[in-house]
């Protein structure tokens, strides 16, 4: 699949290699060109780098890791997005991480579908820490859920496929709307890890019987 | 430890014969005594009965598990809590449980420790599906994580006490104000269970490695 990155950072570097080393077409887009194509040097299979236009036009799937506060100008950077996945791992969250700036009535996911019109908006990974990005979905014999939730159900089907390809447990968690939760939390999970100090080797699993 | 039970639900019931069972010495309380008393016998283990007030005068730690919208007059009933621990496993759910009423800028538990004059409030036991308390906490060879948050560290470390005592993992989740993260992660619990279809038989683990 044509997967476009918009973002370099922690995120956007760690879910794009794993992509790539997935055999997926990806393409990272930047506001700076040669940082993206610098970033896909590095993370190698194929990897391309460009604009975000650039990368969005690659794309099938856009995945959207930016910083909360450059969502705006990074969905107009992107260009046409209708009918293209657009899968939004942002926290609405202040510079420090440790406050929620949206919530309750409405979330990040639900402001970026109004930004990106006619995108099939899917969040995905926002609770999950960079840290388990760059080094294994596995614990021991375990892989961490990453909750989702969207819209388009064919466009969530693309996304929980995504999720498997490289190792994490898809679990369909309803609604775009359904934001509002998984927003607070990837909070919950920056409390722990920061505030409780627990460190970042953790993640939730949803676990059955 | 002597507890008070305010609720004879399915929380409050499930809760109450897990720590009686455990060797605590179980008061259960309702607005109807009688209910109360009935719950205890059908318990065992010790476990007494009788009006809201009773059941908080007996106790050192105290579970509120009413109804959200029935806190207020709860808490009342309850007469005075000063220096008591109040576990707070309350939603502020609509009657249909498919929306959080607070959320964000406040919650259910920082509402209940305005309510509740010099209680050391400690939220837990939230996210938790009654019918997982009802029947175990354990998943193979895991337990079901039961994060809790508040303000008094010694009332938290009771509390941490108290859910391992009846086989859970305890998590601590910071402040009360946490709150806000812990009510919106029992709305996901809901969604999962009953929009999505997954049904109860779930919970979440911290992970780590």
């Amino acid at each position: 699949m044509n997967i476009g990155i918009i973002g370099t950072g922690n995120m956007g570097s760690g879910l794009g290699r794993l992509w790539a080393n997935a055999g997926h077409s990806v393409c990272f887009g930047s506001r700076d060109p040669q940082k993206a194509r610098d970033l896909a040097t590095t993370v190698g299979g194929g990897a391309r780098g460009g604009s975000i236009a650039e990368a969005a036009a690659h794309a099938q799937a856009i995945l959207l890791a930016v910083r909360w506060q450059h969502i705006e100008s990074a969905v107009a950077a992107a260009g046409p997005l209708g009918g293209k996945i657009l899968i939004d791992c942002t926290n609405p969250l202040t510079l420090d991480w440790l406050t929620l700036l949206v919530g309750h009535t409405t979330s990040s996911a639900e402001r970026i579908a109004e930004l990106a019109e006619g995108a099939l908006v899917v969040k995905a990974f926002n609770h999950i820490y960079a840290q388990i990005i760059h080094s294994s979905p596995r614990f021991g014999g375990q892989n961490a859920s990453v909750f989702y939730c969207g819209d388009d159900p064919a466009a969530k089907e693309v996304v929980a496929g995504l999720i498997e390809d490289i190792g994490f447990d898809p679990v369909d968690a309803g609604a775009l709307q359904n934001a509002r939760l998984l927003e607070p939390v990837a909070e919950l999970m920056v409390q722990l890890a920061y505030v409780i100090g627990m460190g970042t080797d953790q993640a939730l699993k949803l676990i059955r019987r």
